[in-house]
């Protein structure tokens, strides 16, 4: 049976203009049959890491043929390139600046190829210099879903950008990471997985295997800005309403939360804050 | 002809992180042609009564087979049970807290079924503690919209919480309610309702049919938080702009609204506030 | 091969509501395989001018079978007519307010009907005074995207509504317009436009094709609420972080920006300020 095209959408476009239904006409224009659904256009404007983060969260959850379409791009009208790749996990068009950089070192699924979009028939006859989403990136994903060969859209790509990966060291009695993330609830998600429970203790390996931690989580506590939370926790109703506590996230990563309300606010979190979780 | 599988998803998710997408890819993985609407993910966080409402004015202009999961779920990890029901309106999935409240009580509609979502055949094969959107109810919702009987779910459920319906109090001189909800143009929705016009009269039924109302519209008075606002209109333009004016809503309530205004914040009013008609 | 019928929304309704969920609901129970894509629920409340900026903006890279339903309707349940009209660019449904004056002025492609939409067989048996979207608008944009012909919902109208367009003046040494938009990052869309460039000049033909003016981009200067920027650029990159620059925007329109920050913001532009362009 032939696939139905599916393509996500993730960019800091907001959703008060016309450019994300603009790249979505483009895209039906070429890919009538494509279904279309919005990761989220409230990456915070020109927040590549931000992107980069919320897209992990998600892409697993799709099916391995759905085209993931990222633009937040800085670097538009500058040399930087837009470029796909695709591993076994899903395909993925975007800036090459970074924001794949989660997709690229999940050990699972290697990257099979990565290319620089550069052949004119996969783009609009007419391209800007402020709006790639639109001419470029919305075209090409629309090309691959329809069941274009990713090598058709360009050369090789050997030296793509990433971030390094977030702070995470392990040692004897200590855990030490930093703030990832803080979402809507705001709910702290932090470097320091991936943890997994086992009864009471808790483990986590590090990305490579070189370092593994095993621990009892009611006996281990969190230092984040100056503060000190006893234990880790299963879930919410552990705690008292508005009360702080932490615990494994749904993408098994720590987190810090507060029951019904905003870790976020009441802690004074933000991205780069380090976290030390004692064993 | 078989049905277009149909779900609808309404949460307090908001639209800046992962959480929408993750579920939508899990929907797509185990039913990759259901169609998928969002209502909204702007529900206050933990706001069952407000997710119950705003499901409520939506879910009945849907086609019948439509699932219409929610997730407003402050109580994910504690023992509140996953639910599905089943009316002749529709299909819901979501927590066991209430939120269906207002889909169970009408009196056309009845509850044909409601399970409690405890099969593993149809969850994720790792439920999280934090994250039963995902790990629990989006499966469900596929499963269900794409063919699977709902007994098939899990045990019948006997006893589902229900909030008591909003305050409405009918005697020979006046109608008494309270705010329901107010709307993104500052629009004030009551729970008098529901009224239908009969040239310059109105007529209200009380749920359940045991009282009812009539009275002359032009003739009667709203009293708010102190404040009076003389007769109900049939539409905005009754009034000038900027003037508050008293009116039935769209769903058959009445409703307080200023005419290209904010009624909500010109009269400082929030939902629970206690609402007189006088007639 | 039939197209798929493909509709698109563009409101005021905001998206914390029932309010689009519903017309969603109507229009599937019509067109069940309708697919259907937001261009915005965020446009200021009561804003024709700005629904009618967003529409142009994103409409023509629609396919032409499309359907644009705008919902942006300060005079509902007033005697201002719901309309629908057709051109080779698309089929556009709303109020007849101006929120289809920018499409109505389309040279290249000229209206082909404009219809009031009085036909009840293509409403709600019952029709609200509040919510024309719901019980008017969504049925006709459903029952057109099905592919009832336009001429079957109601009789023609001669004199559609339409604002003026922006001001463009061009004289021998300048190009006068006006603030036509401020977008989510803060960049500011002029009415000055369509340019074109051709190595480092610049073109530009006033609507109508009456006068046209030929420049050299470098030696170019604009003001704008008492400000001068130097120049016309091509792209963000040729500026410093936070600087100011003007460019010549995705729709071939005037913009000015400052790279990865608000112009709008920085400058203090709103729509309506006169800009001139030295040439």
């Amino acid at each position: 049976m032939k696939q139905i095209p599916l393509i996500t959408l993730t960019t800091d476009f907001g959703t008060a203009d016309g450019y994300v239904g603009t790249m979505k006409g483009v895209i039906l224009s070429i890919a009538s049959n494509a279904r279309l659904v919005d990761i989220t256009h409230h990456i915070a404007p020109q927040d590549v890491r931000q992107a980069a983060y919320v897209l992990y969260t998600a892409y697993s959850f799709f099916p391995p043929h759905t085209v993931h379409l990222v633009v937040v791009d800085p670097g538009v009208g500058s040399a930087r390139r837009p470029i796909a790749l695709r591993t076994a996990g899903g395909v993925f068009v975007g800036p090459d600046n970074g924001v794949f950089s989660y997709v690229m070192v999940n050990e699972n699924e290697p990257v099979e190829a990565i290319v620089e979009l550069t052949d004119p028939c996969y783009r609009l006859p007419q391209v800007s210099h402020t709006f790639h989403g639109r001419d470029v990136f919305a075209p090409a994903a629309a090309h691959l879903a329809a069941g274009v060969p990713i090598t058709d859209l360009g050369p090789p790509v050997r030296d793509p950008v990433t971030f390094p990966p977030p702070r995470l060291e392990i040692t004897d009695d200590s855990i030490s990471g930093e703030v990832l993330h803080t979402d809507h609830f705001g709910n702290v998600v932090t470097s320091i997985g991936r943890l997994a429970w086992s009864g009471d203790a808790l483990s986590l390996k590090e990305t490579g295997g070189k370092r593994r931690a095993r621990f009892t989580a009611s006996e281990s506590a969190i230092v984040v800005a100056g503060q000190k939370i006893a234990g880790v926790h299963h879930t919410y109703a552990e705690v008292e309403l508005g009360e702080v506590l932490a615990l494994v996230g749904s993408e098994g990563y720590l987190e810090i939360a507060v029951r019904e309300g905003s870790a976020a606010r009441k802690l004074g979190l933000c991205p780069g804050n380090a976290v030390t979780l004692r064993i």
